[in-house]
């Protein structure tokens, strides 16, 4: 696909088929995420791969109900901070590195026709020591986000779950729609 | 361009030519950097869009050295987070949110034939101290990162600078080559 349309035609896919994703095709997406600029060449990120079921339904249990894609998909990436290799004088460039990666993923993904969801896990702390918890994870290794991945099922996709309760509501005269243009977000040469 | 090609080609480009960017593509650009997924639909993020070059020098000098090739670059995009709009349970996603703009603008850039690097301001305090005071920007404005955007001027970046003196070396066994696959960075189905 052409990279502009492929930049602007993702959107968040929550529903999955039955195809598996081929080992091929997920070695292009790691690819992908680890071919994005990182803090000074750092690259302060690890990536835990998960097809097993069991595994995908306890990543999904320990990061909130909005996660529940995630027990449908037929893969799942933990992204993780390694602190190891974080910048000395700003360690917490991990976090930009981190979203870079997983950007760059999702949007190789969907350039293969695979859907995937961002689901945040850092900064929300119980998210965080869910998944330390269930990975056994060593000091070094902070999660970062979970990408959920699969063909998109767009039959189930047309009764979309409703947003989270929790979802805060645009201040009047900003678009709902996801993705639009907002051209009052841009300030040229000054605020 | 072939959108994987496209991420998979991108590089940092310090030196661009004197060929202006057009307002289309700035705006092609900016609309990749709206589009992508934001924590709960929250778009915590303002643009602030630079051409002048006095402004240019200035966003510069106030964010370290490895800022130089905002001096010489065609427009520079300070994304700022918006705290207004932030995740109230979990302000710190628009950090992630930033994040992902950036770098579906550096992308879109890349697939329009411009260069651009990311120039790092936020957690370093003392730059997006200097991004404050220089653009006199309100508080519910953090700014995040630039990135300096121009045609790349490849005869000039075959004499690229080295990195700066406080880039941490890579830990032996681990590749210098930007952008390079790590499979070792890889965990599959457990850590």
């Amino acid at each position: 696909m052409d990279a502009l349309e492929n930049i602007m035609t993702r959107r968040s896919i929550r529903n999955y088929t039955d195809q598996d994703i081929s080992d091929e095709d997920l070695t292009r997406i790691l690819k992908a995420g680890m071919s994005g600029p990182t803090c000074a060449n750092t690259r302060s990120w690890t990536f835990i791969v998960v097809r097993e079921r069991k595994t995908l339904e306890k990543m999904a249990a320990a990061n909130g109900r909005a996660a529940d894609a995630l027990k449908k998909a037929k893969v799942g990436i933990l992204v993780c901070g390694d602190m190891e290799r974080a910048f000395k004088p700003a360690p917490d460039y991990w976090i930009i590195d981190g979203a870079i990666a997983a950007q760059n993923m999702i949007l190789a993904a969907h350039a293969l026709g695979i859907g995937s969801i961002w689901l945040g896990t850092y900064p929300q702390m119980e998210r965080v020591k869910g998944q330390i918890k269930l990975f056994n994870l060593p000091e070094s290794a902070i999660p970062h986000s979970i990408i959920a991945f699969g063909y998109p099922d767009l039959q189930a996709s047309q009764n979309l779950p409703m947003p989270p309760p929790d979802a805060p509501q645009p201040p009047p005269g900003f678009p709902r729609e996801k993705g639009a243009f907002e051209p009052k977000r841009i300030h040229y040469e000054k605020w």
